[in-house]
C-alpha cells in the first residue's frame, strides 16, 4: 500500500481521492489518500506552508506505522519532503521533484507550467540547466479556473509559448493540471512530451513498491 | 518503438537483445536493439569510450530517422548521452542517470554497486548528497564473473556492507547485474530497495512513449 497525502483539507471524499485514484488506475497500486486538517485553501504562501509541514509529518509518520510502503506528498512544491526523508525509512516522493526528475531522465529541455507567479523552487533546482522557462496561463490563479473551457484554452496557448522558447517537454508545477487531465490534451494538440506530477509520483511509487520482493 | 543501444559488439543476437527483452517484457514496449561495431570488449577505459561515442551517435541518429520515439544508451556510464541530447529531438535515456534519478525520486540514501574500481561519475553526480558509498564484489572484474554462484554470493555480501554504511537503496552501476537478475535476489534476501539500470531506463522510456497521444 502507498499513502498519498493531499495538502488541502477536503470534506468531499471524492475530491480527496482524486490523485490517489489516478495513481491506482494508472499503475494498479493499492492507495490510501489522506489530507491535512484545517487548511481548506491548502498552501499558498510561506506561512501556510510552515503551518502545513508538521501536519504532513504527522500524517506520513502514521502512514508508515500503518504499513505504507511509500509515501507520496502530492503537491508540486514538495512541502515537508526534505523533513520526511530524514525521518521515515520508506521512500518519500514529492510531485514536484518527481516530475522534474522524469524530465531529467529523458534529458529534454523543459518548460514549466504552473498557476502561481513563480515556478516552485524544487522544480527549478531539480531541472537545473534543462529549465527553459516558466509560465502560467493568463487569468488563471487557482485550480478552479482550470475547470473552464477558457482556462484550458489558455493553458494550451501558454504551453505553445513554452515550446516556442525551446522546451521539448512540459513539466506541470501544479497538480490541478492532473485532475483536469490537461496532459493528454497537450499531448494530443501539441504532440509534446508532458510530465504530469501525479503520473510522475505514481511512476516512482510503482517502481519502489512493485519491484519489491 | 524505442531503440536500445548496447555499447559492446555482440555476434550473438540473443545476447544483443538481452536488455531490450527485459524492457519489452517488463513494460510491454516495442524495442529494437542495436550494438556498436568492432568493440567486442565494450567500454573499459577513456580511450575505448572516446572510440565508442561517434558510433553511438551514428546508431542513435539512425534510430531517430527510423522512427524511434526514444533512444536508450544501455550502459551505466551514460556514454554519448550528453552529446546525443544536443542532437536528437527525441528523449535520450542513459542507464546510469536513469538509475540514479529513480533513487533521487524516492529520496533514499543510496549505495552504488558496480564492478569497476570507481562509481561512474554520472551516477555519483546525479545522486548528489544521497550518495552513501560505492563498492564492487571482491574478485569480480567483469560481467562473466557474475554468472558464477560465488560471484553472486559476493555481490550479496557487498550489498550488505553498503546497507550497513547507511544505504537504504542500492543502485546498480553495471548493467551486467540486470542480465543476471541480481535485483530480485537482493530484494528477496535483504529486503532493500534496488534500482536496476535496465529497469530504470525502461521506466523512463515507458513514461515517454506510453503517455504520448
Amino acid at each position: 500500500m502507498i499513502g498519498v497525502i493531499r495538502v488541502v483539507t477536503f470534506e468531499d471524499q471524492r475530491l480527496l481521492e482524486e490523485h490517489g485514484n489516478i495513481i491506482a488506475a494508472k499503475y494498479g497500486l493499492d492507495v490510501i489518500s489522506v489530507c491535512i486538517p484545517n487548511q481548506p485553501y491548502g498552501i499558498y504562501n510561506d506561512e501556510t506552508e510552515r503551518e502545513a509541514v508538521p501536519k504532513i509529518i504527522d500524517l506520513a509518520t502514521r502512514l508508515e506505522k500503518d504499513g505504507a510502503e511509500a509515501v507520496v506528498v502530492s503537491c508540486a512544491a514538495d512541502p515537508a519532503v526534505p523533513e520526511l526523508r530524514g525521518r521515515l525509512r520508506i521512500p518519500v516522493i514529492g510531485a514536484g521533484s518527481a516530475a522534474a526528475l522524469v524530465a531529467r531522465g529523458l534529458g529534454l529541455p523543459a518548460g514549466v507550467l504552473g498557476i502561481t507567479t513563480n515556478a516552485p523552487q524544487v522544480v527549478k533546482d531539480t531541472l537545473g540547466d534543462l529549465f527553459v522557462g516558466y509560465a502560467k496561463p493568463q487569468n488563471v490563479t487557482n485550480t478552479k479556473d482550470l475547470l473552464t473551457f477558457r482556462g484550458q484554452q489558455q493553458a494550451v496557448e501558454t504551453t505553445r509559448s513554452l515550446l516556442e522558447q525551446g522546451a521539448k517537454a512540459i513539466v506541470f508545477a501544479c497538480t490541478g493540471y492532473s485532475t483536469i487531465g490537461l496532459a493528454d490534451v497537450l499531448r494530443r494538440e501539441l504532440g509534446c512530451v508532458v510530465v504530469d506530477g501525479v503520473e510522475a509520483e505514481g511512476l516512482f511509487a510503482w517502481y519502489a513498491v512493485r519491484t519489491r520482493a
